[in-house]
């Protein structure tokens, strides 16, 4: 793929658009493995930061990491009925280990519920044990037939958390609590706006009494599930006999929630945020959230213009003491390239600010800063440049929501809509629509035959429209729930 | 297990005591997959310790993570001749994906040079693409048939580091020094010493030019090998065609390495610096470095103590600002569990430091710190109470790694030895020794077939005798290296 070739732009082919910002921004490569990627530094610097802030989250409501086995015996799978329907199908088999064929199958885990709560019920006797608050960092598999770029593969890295609780209300709660933390991070971190609610019972966990999702709105109004928490209820405790001792004596099955978020998210981002320049990585998450482009035409301007460059980092950094808070900065001195290529190159690798110094500026005490989301110039004093920066980086984090937020509302229906309408729009142009369904598995299910939307959550309260919906989307009759329909991922 | 139970000492059995104290300090706990183990949160705290660690130590030397696939094609791996030879036996194999037959088998990744170096091939061009740096955190699997916790298990946690230079002697100095980040590692957070040197032929990874290796000696006086680096030369370069333009225009091959530790350090951990009291964990790689016992007899005492003890943690966590620097506390606040269970189950789990605070305590404005290492009690005044148990948490870890040091000298001969007195050690006491080799791969074996040992590294220039040894240990021809032999895991 040659690096001056101009990228496919969005509204040519989104799905070629993105498939190029992935691959040229070095994000993920395809493996020589069928449907499995390689995430490349870039992409997986990325993903390292959603690491750091999700694991620190997870730990300060309370929650611990653990590891379990990757494979998981066949019979284990099988025993929640729900759960072997949902998966079975899309697993990978472990048939031969050391050279011979085994008594028993493994299954590569494309979840970990069965393996984790056979644990937790060694480890839990009373409800002193209770609430078990665990968490994995881990990959998983499940054999997709049609893959995507971090989107859809047949292998992809997660976390799942796992918990188990005394009371159902209490497993309610950390199951919408967990929704909630995706939520902020999804928003605080990744700047994308979610709809958070419920999912209908088509769309539920196997094995889950009820499950909650993020749903976002990618540039082609398409919805990504970005994020899902389930109250599994007593459905797995009751097969892998996970009970308690209760406070009054008597023996019973713990409540659990396990909620996940994946390498996926990098997808979202990406059809987030990039623009026809390519990727757009929010400061936040950005492995470099500074690039410095030196100007100079001699050698003896490039000498002096690197040494500057080098006191500028060192001002930065000194000035921002506190590791967490450092700005990251790349100091890009290749020589033989010009900087118009640099300027293009880190412009479709996304990084946020772009500052570039040449001898004048130097002359002036001066440096020049680019803004990847506005493109904006400004020109700033390199007495201030740390605090510059960081105020920069703090608001085109800010600013980035804002636009994603903007474009979500605009690309959002709510009110009264004919069904014919509906399947006008989403032919065409999509979007979120909010509208009334009656309740039944029927409707939904035509609904996704006529149009191949689908309900992606009946939302929480918030996202309500203040006029709720009185009739079926489809059938016209009396709504007994609002619905966010869409087309999806 | 009942915690009341005694542990098994040391000197009784070595082995049923590490197995009791992974198991009773809750670091893993066997799984229902043979041979596969689950890493409870107190060991994935300390391995998530050593990650922080090691990947800030690899990330200053230049290099990047990424991820590559879990699955190889069979095909892969029979490429380079040795390779496959070596790790062919003891793979786990998928032969099945979403309900059918695969056309070609996936080996699940027992190392991944193959798949590495085949994308390694796809991103280099030129010389200006080297060197090629990357790092991969992730489990692999290796079909064992006798399995131990963390020392050897079907499935394990790692990481891989691999590297492509345009010269055999770039590659050998990268190959070097990241032996030297492992003692670095080992000896300045694990305060375990090593001796490193190079893997005889016999010992070579499978597919390498030259292996060196991280030898530590346990408290059974057998050796641990605790990591290794890899030169591979031109081997998988060559087979996977990872090739580059030169600076002169002509195309040539990459040179290669790769090295790796393992979650087996957490195993080489509990066997250097446990105690017949159980786990201790130098406080750089501790979860929880102090552990707060309160002491009180009325409820009115034990308000006012808990109240204290949070003022206590608030002024410690004060005293040093900086997140890295934080000292890890917890405050063990469990009602109806008496002071005495509670030392004896933090000294089980090996926390550094304990503080025993009371009434009378802090009438004097004062609390008891208690070492784990040395069990030495201290009484310290609270005024200063950060800086005290800082400075403490530091002696400890100075302490702990010349204790290690110690008992490995203790335990290492050097200097002329006869081949009865070798045998003799080897069946007795066991330890380190340092002798003349012949260089001949018959007498390596000979040696192992008579007593179990094997030579663990021809160490290191520093590590040698003062006087080179003239004669190979078993066929007293004329020594052409010293080596170190030991029995080991």
């Amino acid at each position: 793929m040659a690096d001056d070739k101009k990228l496919t732009t969005r509204a040519e082919d989104f799905s070629a658009w993105y498939n190029e910002v992935v691959l040229r921004a070095e994000l993920a490569d395809y493996s020589p493995v069928r449907g499995c990627m390689v995430i490349r530094p870039a992409g997986y610097g990325i993903w390292e930061r959603m690491q750091r802030a999700l694991d620190d989250m997870f730990k300060a409501t309370g929650h611990r990491n653990a590891y379990f086995p990757l494979f998981i015996p066949q019979s284990f799978l099988q025993r929640e009925a729900e759960h072997v329907e949902g998966f079975a199908p899309e697993t990978a088999v472990v048939t031969h280990g050391g050279g011979k064929k085994l008594e028993e199958p493994l299954v590569v885990r494309p979840t970990s519920e069965t393996i984790i709560y056979a644990m937790f019920a060694k480890w839990v006797q009373s409800y002193r044990d209770l609430p078990l608050l665990i968490n994995q960092w881990a990959n998983v598999v499940r054999w997709e037939m049609r893959t995507r770029l971090f989107l859809r593969t047949l292998e992809f890295l997660w976390q799942e958390g796992h918990t188990a609780h005394t009371t159902h209300d209490e497993a309610e709660e950390e199951a919408r609590r967990m929704l909630g933390v995706y939520r902020d991070f999804m928003e605080g971190w990744m700047a994308m706006p979610v709809i958070t609610g419920q999912k209908t019972d088509s769309e539920r966990f196997a094995g889950a009494l009820r499950t909650y999702a993020c749903e976002a709105l990618m540039q082609d109004n398409k919805a990504l599930q970005a994020g899902t928490s389930h109250n599994l209820g007593q459905n797995f405790s009751k097969v892998f006999d996970l009970k308690f001792q209760s406070e009054s004596g008597g023996m019973e099955y713990a409540w659990n929630t396990s909620w996940g978020v994946s390498t996926r998210m990098i997808g979202g981002l990406v059809m987030t945020h990039g623009d026809d320049g390519g990727l757009q990585v929010p400061p936040l998450l950005a492995p470099i959230e500074l690039v410095i482009v030196p100007i100079y035409r001699t050698e003896e301007d490039r000498a002096q213009v690197l040494e500057a460059a080098s006191r500028i980092i060192d001002s930065m950094t000194n000035w921002e003491r506190r590791d967490p808070g450092r700005i990251r900065i790349h100091l890009d001195a290749r020589a033989g390239v010009k900087p118009g290529a640099k300027y293009y190159e880190w412009e479709l690798k996304g990084v946020p600010v772009r500052m570039e110094v040449g001898p004048r500026d130097l002359q002036r005490n001066e440096a020049v800063l680019v803004r990847r989301d506005t493109r904006e110039k400004r020109t700033v004093s390199l007495d201030a440049i740390g605090e510059e920066v960081a105020e920069l980086l703090a608001t085109i984090q800010d600013d980035m929501l804002t636009a994603a937020r903007e474009r979500l509302d605009r690309n959002s229906i709510r009110g009264p809509i004919t069904y014919d309408r509906f399947r006008e729009l989403m032919d065409g142009d999509g979007g979120f629509v909010f509208a009334g369904w009656c309740g039944s598995a029927e409707c939904e299910a035509q609904v996704k035959e006529d149009t191949k939307a689908t309900i992606r959550v009946l939302p929480d309260e918030e996202f309500r429209s203040a006029e709720a919906p009185t009739q079926c989307l489809r059938c016209d009759k009396r709504a007994t729930a609002e619905a966010l329909w869409a087309r999806a991922y």
